[in-house]
């Protein structure tokens, strides 16, 4: 079969590689319709070091199950499934408390981390191992007009609700949003859909301030550091926002979250942290801030967000703006890269 | 009047200054009865520049109001009155959410921040401005047995609470608290009295280990660094604690705290943090760890802790293990800052 493998920055190629297939007794074999682009897909794709063997690459996509192992029950041959970007047993002590992002026996779908022999998800199959915790039935045909909407709930829009409710955004709160990536305009979608009175965007690309107004942004916000925060603080009456969504995840953008929450506010993080110190402490505790988030337990958050995506109520999938096949995935990495591109949707 | 002054690391006296009078007719004027060092004046005192001016000392401590401005209605002259650490207006956004430590008119109650001229609160008198909003009255007499305790609310105790429901503790869940200072130590009271199945103190002073147990700790971790985070995960089930009280402020502690907690648990911080940059930001965010806290709003919590003192459901006040005159106030300091006190009740 064929599938995308990242051999160093820069250096992505679509190669046979060996077919997928059940392993496990809790392995599912599915069929991909849709993968995706991430942005976290470009960490490695500007640094990772060069390696002989590769890197089997994609955390995003749903499609058609055509085999399962002896102990899968949830799931059958033929039905239409969304995998979330982390593996989750669904049983585990975490899982059971809805935090399956530190499922005792999960990892991510990837061939690197916890599951070797696992494929990635930008292929024409996938192994997906402990299919009854990690899979879900999505009750529409596969060419149905909401896959790409479906597919956001593998990962981006799950993703955004989680800094969202990560950052206690409900009814009446002001809201800040760092990032006009797809995560930040997903955060933008999950603050609307809380009830956030007003949502703040700081973001500066045209095309994504326009998509970020469609989905419920009330304010712009273009400047950087020093000058973004005395902007909030204008648009705020001096006091910052009650909840920050950070979906980059550089030091600046930490340090930018932090100083445009309002005193006892709260900044969910969803952006991978670059750093290994946080900056910005003092002025965190001085304030009583609550710094919250993480990798999203994407696969708990469906349950709540799929009857929006089905009943049209939300669009992530508009966050896609470039549709390639598996053949053009390297320069669909490249135009993510490069910005010419928000999000990247692989038709399989 | 006579008042503690503090004029470089280890210099302390106490020394004649200008009798304490009411300014603003939001002022009173209290005269002391009992005040506390703090192991926050502690900072100071092992680092402080030395000034030609000196330092006025003190934001613990009780007394009788001797006089007010036209403008106080809360409380009148005769009244015990404990004043938190903070002062707070009682009536801006923040003090009515609960958050009197971010009141917009407020500061500390010390002759540096804020409030020129204002009294500490190691002396015979102090003059508090925003009485209204910063006092409260005690319904007991001024040579009560319960004033150490009634003391205490006004920051060690509120600040163990503020750690304690920053790091959401509740009924069954596991404590970790890290240092066993006075605060630590009414740390390990709230975490008993907010019904903490299991608390363990990270600690390693005979005499602190052993009130932590009279107050409620199940378990002792006198390791440090990487062996305290084992123990502690071995004492959990591999998992760390549900809520962990960070009460240093060091960059080790702080460490500790994050590598204790369990995936999706809280570190609630009152630990004035010394460096500027957290550390192990990466592991708070691949755990979905909840970093919250800062100064407590001792004043909110008074309500609250205020009748378990007067009926000895709680005993706080036990963490004074040494009473001084006012004259050796600066031997109480030594002994602090030598370890050879927990904590120093200096009777006015």
């Amino acid at each position: 079969m064929r599938a995308t493998v990242m051999y160093g920055a820069g250096d992505v190629r679509i190669e046979t590689v060996p077919d997928a297939h059940v392993v496990e007794p809790t392995d599912a074999l599915v069929r991909v319709t849709y993968a995706a682009i991430c942005g976290s897909d470009l960490w490695p794709y500007k640094t990772v070091e060069r390696s002989e063997t590769g890197r089997r690459m994609g955390h995003e996509f749903i499609g058609v199950v055509e085999a399962v192992g002896a102990d899968v029950h949830a799931v059958k041959s033929g039905d239409l499934v969304v995998s979330p970007f982390l593996i989750s047993d669904g049983t585990c002590i975490f899982c059971r408390e809805g935090l399956q992002s530190s499922c005792l026996h999960g990892g991510v779908q990837r061939g690197r981390y916890g599951f070797d022999g696992v494929d990635g998800g930008q292929g024409e199959a996938v192994r997906v191992p402990l299919a009854d915790g990690t899979l879900v039935v999505l009750p529409v045909g596969k060419d149905d007009a909401l896959a790409p909407s479906l597919l956001t709930l593998s990962d981006v829009m799950g993703t955004g609700h989680h800094a969202a409710r990560s950052a206690r955004v409900g009814p009446g709160k002001t809201v800040a949003v760092i990032g006009d990536g797809a995560v930040g305009l997903c955060g933008v979608i999950a603050a609307r859909r809380l009830g956030a009175e007003r949502i703040i965007l700081l973001g500066r690309h045209p095309d994504r301030i326009a998509l970020a107004k469609e989905f419920g942004a009330t304010d712009i916000v273009s400047e950087r550091g020093d000058a973004a925060v005395e902007r909030v603080r204008e648009l705020t009456g001096g006091f910052g926002a009650h909840s920050v969504l950070e979906c980059v995840g550089l030091e600046e953008s930490m340090r930018t979250a932090i100083n445009i929450a309002r005193p006892g506010g709260v900044v969910g993080r969803v952006g991978v942290p670059q750093e290994e110190t946080m900056p910005a402490s003092q002025t965190a505790f001085y304030n009583n801030l609550i710094i919250a988030g993480g990798p999203a337990p994407a696969r708990a958050y469906i349950d709540e967000l799929l009857p929006d995506v089905l009943e049209g109520r939300i669009e992530p999938g508009r966050v896609f703006d470039r549709v390639v096949r598996l053949d053009a995935a390297p320069d669909g990495y490249r135009a993510m890269n490069d910005r010419e591109a928000i999000k990247v949707l692989i038709e399989l």
